[in-house]
């Protein structure tokens, strides 16, 4: 599903987070990448360079802001600023995982409701346009004044196991907030969807998961989630999943930050494999939004 | 010089770099402080809540931005926006340390200017009066729309060092640019001050010091700076010293960042000691901008 597209006079940089992921979306949409030099100061500082006349043009930042998310996010605030300073006419902001999105809320008083401080921060450098990737909590985008879009991975990586021999598969969501997820996924794989009642005890914190019968004896199985964090959750939908006789299970996600041990306890629960996006960079990066965010941009 | 202060009704947030400064801060001027609650999820994202009303206060919150510049910004910019949001009615950012600052201007087509970013940031979330200390070039400070100001700290190293019996030491400025700082310990000192020239070669980078004869010979000295970073001109400083018959060689600057091996470098070369203050924590702050603060704030 690689196409090329014809688009009006743009140009993309490529954040430092975001090298691959903004080259692919250039051949794509095929305009020009304007080279980026980008180097730490021993102090930590980062240092940006445009290497391009962008004076007049409409351009395309394409940073993520997956961890080390603070200095991804002052990577982009700083390119954006660069960008507007120097001339653009109009700038885009690509942030395929935006973070602090979780933090949408006043959960307990006087919390800082950080996401609120993300969308100033960027709004506050001039940029005119944001595209992301299956935001945490789709009315987050209500907050920003500029336009503001969040596109949907999922068809992405069911595509991604309808290839690889898996059509037909169950769609799981592991808890009640990614069903609308599992939707998608499932127009696609079509073999059935749904989820596990999860809740968190309000006094001990612990997660418990609630475990209904699945049709899932003797199948092929994807735990579909918007993030995999720590693991935890996912790892406990595969362990169920094995109990109730699925045949192979697989954990997939748009944002792979598989914080700490993510990984080897999701294997280790008995899981075949691990796929994610390039929305993250790293080794479970493997399917690419750059289609996606071509789309939109085309 | 510790003296307390009567203030209008203010209430102080020590941010999570600047704990112990902040609490000093509000001891000296004898206000309330506002309890934080501070984590890091283990995505590496920072979770700050503010533990008491601060409704229609004057509110300041002290945070540094010292490395890890980009995290401890981010938390500068979070409080500052929370504190807006829960109502207070002015806010008064103190930065000991400014991040970003040395980036002023564009040397190559196409830099990023970086502190031109960080200044619209803190500007963006609602921040009325913003105080440093020693900033890098005074100049900068004129591209706040708020009110802005840097302190010197100066006085305060020299102090430090009369208290320690150098008065009449001599006062050394380690390039051109620092010869205002040792005006300053001078007057307190009154043992002399001088410079060396220092130039960096256009085509190999490399820094050249020009030694030229001071008068130093059985003299106690004290290199002051602004900043010690990877202390290599400090270093240099020191060896030129000793090499003239320098008896005892201080190092002392108001933000020792002291990256990698900074600090042996310059007790390597001859120092008796490397002297900093608290606007970038660690052992080597050991003179607090405390009272400076705290009296520009009454």
């Amino acid at each position: 599903m690689w196409r090329l597209m014809e688009v009006e006079c743009v140009k993309i940089v490529p954040g430092p987070a975001s090298i691959e992921l903004g080259r692919k979306i250039a051949h794509l949409i095929d305009v020009e990448v304007v080279p980026l030099t980008f180097k730490l100061f021993p102090d930590g500082e980062s240092y940006l360079r445009l290497d391009g006349d962008i004076k007049g043009e409409e351009v395309v930042v394409v940073q993520t802001t997956s961890p080390p998310q603070d200095t991804n996010l002052l990577q982009l605030l700083l390119l954006c600023d660069a960008v507007k300073e120097l001339g653009a006419s109009e700038v885009t902001a690509v942030v395929p995982y935006l973070a602090y999105a979780r933090q949408d809320k006043r959960f307990l008083q006087g919390e800082a409701v950080s996401v609120n401080t993300v969308i100033e921060l960027i709004q506050s450098v001039g940029v005119d346009r944001l595209l992301t990737v299956n935001i945490h909590k789709e009315e987050v985008l209500e907050r920003f004044d500029i336009s503001a879009e969040s596109l949907s991975a999922m068809p992405l990586l069911a595509e991604y196991f309808l290839k690889r021999g898996l059509a037909g598969a169950f769609s799981l969501a592991p808890d009640r907030g990614a069903v609308e997820l599992v939707k998608e996924t499932d127009a696609i794989l079509k073999g059935g969807f749904g989820w596990l009642k999860k809740e968190r005890d309000r006094i001990t914190g612990e997660i418990k998961v609630e475990v209904e019968e699945l049709e899932v004896r003797g199948r092929d199985v994807v735990v579909f989630d918007d993030i995999i964090s720590t693991g935890g959750t996912i790892a406990t939908s595969v362990r169920i999943l094995k109990q109730q006789g699925a045949r192979r299970v697989y954990a997939a996600c748009v944002h792979p930050l598989l914080i700490g041990g993510a990984e080897e306890k999701i294997i280790s629960s008995g899981a075949e494999d691990i796929v994610g996006t390039d929305c993250v960079p790293g080794k479970r990066g493997v399917v690419s939004v750059a289609p996606l965010i071509a789309e939109a941009l085309g």
